[in-house]
């Protein structure tokens, strides 16, 4: 592999992943990974531009930014791209009305959209609220539909928590894809106009950003698809068969967000 | 498509799906579909082999069958070919101890079965059992093992009750393996064994045998793959769309289980 200062040569912005890079989520706001509540803040002192770049689709982003804030990390909504906003602008742009099985707390994100007689079915990460029932009621929802559309706040298959590995939406989309027989539209990453919005937001191109994430192919792989480089974190749900995976190859692995904002601050452009 | 005669000569046995088939599932143990308990009699009292063979994974046999002869159905347990007691065998033979995500009913068909420290999991049509937390408690049992088995009774997308589809224990296997990354075994239709077992029960050899069921793919296309003749019936689960399934072409379309044995009274051998 290439020497670190040729790897991150030209990089002007950074998109950080949240979940499993900042923090373990969990009972009582989660804890942070040790080492990152310091490395934003250094990264955010370095003439780098930073951004977070987030699937987290069960909580609003005030709460996410207030649980980060509670364990020292110095965030604001503003700096924060999560698919609930994303998926109400396109929501609006093509006049869906979607049947919503979300989190009770991202509710309130599509307040203001019409969900009368839907003609989509839009799934967040809901955890508790996946219940048979209302998996079945979407599921009934996209079944009367001519022309069934079902959009997904994401295509994670799990996310860590302290607790352990849970869950996540893109095993519920499957799941849907597979009764219904048709493909979801993901809104977040790995998009590419998700991460295109992040980039339009971070205020660089793709060839000058790297993302920093835990997820091989949601983050790393998404990434790189949109031209930007990627570094795989081995915290959150970073295993170590990710090294070897058969499609995506990182742009390189460290040991967590401490050692990614070393090497960004000593070879990056700043 | 060829005359009814030369579609069915040589049949000697009929496999029978049961849900959609014969009855619509429901609360107060479902409606029989119109004709089907009069075509079923009309069925054994020829000289044609009858057997029923299901996926049924969320009553137990003696239940099942229970529900059935209420609605008029001469029907008994050991006419009954249904996952459950074939993954029983499998585990056996294999010597697999299985964390369940079955319905309560169906826990006893594995009550004399080791499943102290699992090595697989084993789902069925759990119903309202599958909650977030029964399907992330199967998903942490899978990851934390090194060669991870998920066995699933069935591979249905949904079936039909009397107040509307249902989705099915498949879209939960798909939901498993995607979070796992793995494939699962499937204990049921349209596994070639399971319908061989069928088969060996009815005693008859694949090309004298008709199946007749309202799943294109899991009954019909199930049961082409291993030899044998098959029916599709416009109730039950049965989309018009069916009939044109890219994959699979049934050897009939008939509107439902009195029709089709009209005509195997008619020309199937006797």
């Amino acid at each position: 592999m290439a020497a670190w200062g040729d790897r991150l040569a030209g990089v002007r912005g950074v998109l950080l992943d949240i979940s499993g890079v900042l923090y373990d989520s969990g009972e009582g706001g989660g804890r942070p990974i040790a080492g990152s509540v310091d490395a934003v803040a250094r990264l955010k002192r370095s003439g780098l531009k930073v951004r977070f770049c987030t699937n987290e689709s069960q909580k609003s982003r005030g709460r996410l930014v207030g649980e980060l804030r509670g364990l020292g990390f110095d965030v604001s909504e503003a700096e924060v791209t999560s698919p609930p906003p994303a998926a109400r602008r396109l929501l609006q742009e093509r006049g869906l009305r979607p049947h919503l099985l979300v989190h009770d707390e991202v509710r309130s994100e599509f307040d203001h959209i019409d969900t009368s007689n839907p003609n989509c079915v839009l799934i967040g990460d809901a955890g508790d609220h996946f219940s048979y029932r209302n998996l079945n009621r979407a599921f009934q929802v996209l079944m009367g539909l001519a022309d069934p559309v079902l959009l997904s706040l994401g295509s994670g298959r799990y996310y860590k928590q302290s607790s352990g590995l849970m869950l996540d939406v893109g095993c519920y989309m499957k799941a849907l894809e597979y009764a219904c027989g048709i493909q979801a539209e993901v809104v977040g990453k790995p998009s590419p106009e998700f991460f295109r919005s992040a980039l339009r937001e971070l205020g660089v191109e793709a060839h000058q950003a790297v993302m920093v994430g835990d997820d091989i192919v949601g983050d790393v792989g998404g990434a790189q698809r949109c031209g930007m480089r990627a570094l795989q974190v081995r915290t959150g749900k970073f295993r170590p068969s990710d090294e070897q995976h058969p499609e995506v190859k990182a742009d390189g692995y460290v040991d967590n967000l401490a050692e990614a904002v070393d090497l960004l601050l000593r070879h990056a452009d700043q």
